[in-house]
């Protein structure tokens, strides 16, 4: 896509010759752990070609939005409530990235012991390889956790930021505080977009990002079917790619996917044979195109058929409540939907656990594989209670520990492997 | 002291035979950091006397004042307002450690990438090592980092424990959450020691706190002088006995040794030459026995003039406003005070920045050192905008990155040593 799209990404004020670069690594490696599995679906194809327009289609669209008025919103993280900005007329992009790439740049202003997604956005940024950071009216940063809270600080000198803070609890007092700063939140996206946000337009935009996360919910329930009708891989793309793609758009196309999947497993079909291991990964979000886990987990003789995470169903699970009429009544909704988020940044985290094994079972998952960047410090720690709550229920766990980079590959197979052999027993 | 307490620390549950050991260790570290000075003064026998009786006097007074009825509560932090503890008969204790026994029992429910100070306070409890831990009635957690906030979740188990929620800004809402907690803890405190924290209580408390606060402000402007008339070791030893120590006691004997520095001071005597260079610490808290770094320090030809640090002036700074009548007036007193703590817990944190430039000219400072734990991300990030802030003053900075193992001790030599040379061009 590169000539078509170089003068775009000129004016975006990229690094040409980097991201050219960048991109071919990004399509041999997408060849590699995509494009190489057998009997992938005919509802890929869409997927397919929107990964391979990441860079290009959709950032022409946002161009092509931001000419006609609308405003360009970045986030990096589940807690920021995305209706707020659709209902201005906006459009909501994840800008979570999982690329070594430009963590050289990011070490000069941060801690080398950070972890590998804040250094990815922040390199990115730096070696000017990301337009969609590039094309954002607006940058939305949360007090999610120490790394990120600090990152902020420094990051406020590269772009245009709003700061959200987060309760660290779930009482009356933190969902007040969480409430006044989805309030401040509305308040800043009026003043950008200079659009009121009406009843109707909340209305709207709730009802969008629900049908998003209610395509997704089916697309997770038709994996619990054995054998699974979808690779973890493949699930995994679907939804890094609802963080930027067009919400009616994705909605639309996944369903056709779903509807795809339903006539295999209605087939008696799958992705893999039956009496494959089936694995559920836990934990961190993995951004595009992190799908290093994932790819040594399905090239170990296991599928996997569920991610517990915030790419995953942490930003699925809940729907926002549409029965409110007035803005009041809609910002109300709003603020319980994401409160039931449980993310390890909360203490106690009690939800998160419960998900896990209800989850698991639901999925008939043989195993977890909890997933953590290396130095994040919420699900680091949480591991060890996600260990006592699957040792209760008596599901085999193995903890990974890892960063973007390839040189633990082969380190993590010989792990994955041994745990593929124990869940088999 | 060991065997003269022997069957108090058997009652206390202390694995016997590893503590000796670890008294037998501090007492030779202590030896070869502190005694060995030359031109020691005369009021730190005082402090020589604590420390020896480190786990022997004070644990039999606590002892005493817990068969009289009295309670004692550790704490990890100075967020947590210890005037009402005081203020409801109670004790209150630090727990912060500062050794790396009983990392190996702390790693097995912590990330090996977790801060020192974390690993330490629960390596302890596991070891069965602390006399203060095993005192305590209650122990108060805070979320003050996501280390602590999400290790205490597992601490729990071990401890009695009560955890205070921090904001993460400093804006109205946030003071309000604050003050609730605060308000939530004064209940906490009145249930478990059974009095009622009155205003006349109240007032005699922070009373005693400021007066501790007091004459730690009287010792930090007598470091100003040139020479120094104290070293940088005997200056953190006495802000780490002010943890643990009798307040009253304390203070009186602090107030001792600051005439006998005034003195020094008007005689034109230092612990060190006029001349050697004058560095400050700044960042992470140095708790008991962790004295590694400003030993290097002091063994590599310069002095420390001050620690802008929890262990030191963060805790110091700022005093309770004494005007307050109602235990109303008193608690917004509390809450005013202990919101502007600087902590880099807090997003964004600029007071420090000031602190720290303005604290280094105060105390004619040659450089600053930024002291920061492995692994604590709020210090080690917050450290790029302490760089700023003194590169714009023209102050040298070294930054640190360590932990309370001795393997660095010979790379912080080479480090400091080159730092103290820059410094003295």
């Amino acid at each position: 896509m590169s000539e078509k799209y170089t003068k775009m990404w000129e004016a975006l004020g990229l690094d040409i010759s980097a991201h050219d670069g960048l991109l071919k690594v990004l399509g041999q490696f997408y060849g590699d752990i995509y494009l190489s599995q057998d009997k992938r679906l005919k509802g890929m194809e869409y997927m397919d070609f929107v990964l391979s327009e990441v860079h290009g289609l959709r950032i022409q669209e946002l161009q092509e939005a931001k000419a006609a008025g609308r405003k360009i919103v970045g986030t990096f993280c589940v807690f920021v409530p995305e209706e707020l900005v659709w209902a201005a007329n906006g459009i909501c992009v994840g800008l979570c990235a999982g690329a070594e790439i430009g963590k050289e740049s990011a070490e000069k202003i941060l801690p080398r012991n950070t972890c590998a997604l804040i250094k990815s956005f922040v390199g990115f940024k730096l070696s000017k390889l990301c337009p969609y950071i590039e094309s954002c009216d607006l940058v939305v940063g949360e007090t999610t956790c120490d790394g990120k809270k600090k990152a902020y600080e420094i990051f406020e000198e590269y772009v245009p930021l709003h700061v959200m803070e987060l309760p660290q609890m779930k009482r009356d007092v933190d969902r007040d505080l969480f409430k006044g700063e989805v309030l401040r939140f509305k308040g800043k996206i009026e003043e950008i977009t200079g659009q009121e946000i009406t009843a109707s337009r909340l209305k709207e935009a709730i009802r969008l990002i629900n049908n998003r996360r209610r395509v997704l919910q089916r697309l997770n329930k038709l994996r619990a079917a054995s054998p699974s009708p979808i690779s973890g891989r493949d699930a995994l793309l679907i939804n890094q790619i609802s963080f930027y793609d067009d919400p009616p758009r994705f909605t639309k196309n996944i369903e056709a996917l779903c509807d795809e999947l339903e006539k295999r497993v209605a087939a008696g079909e799958g992705i893999v044979q039956k009496g494959v291991p089936r694995l559920m990964m836990s934990g961190c979000p993995m951004a595009v195109p992190n799908w290093k886990l994932p790819f040594v987990v399905e090239s170990s003789g296991a599928v996997i058929v569920g991610e517990e995470s915030c790419i995953g169903t942490r930003n699925t699970r809940d729907l926002v409540d549409e029965g409110g009429q007035s803005v009041d009544e809609m910002i109300d909704a709003i603020v319980d939907r994401y409160m039931r988020i449980d993310c390890a940044c909360f203490t106690p985290n009690p939800e998160r656990l419960d998900h896990i094994v209800d989850m698991a079972k639901e999925l008939k998952a043989d195993g977890v594989i909890h997933y953590a960047l290396q130095f994040c410090h919420p699900y680091t720690v949480e591991a060890y209670k996600v260990e006592k709550a699957l040792e209760k229920a008596n599901i085999p766990l193995l903890k990974i520990e890892t960063d973007y980079s390839m040189e633990d590959v082969e380190q993590l197979k010989t792990r994955v492997e041994a745990f593929v052999e124990q869940v088999k027993q």
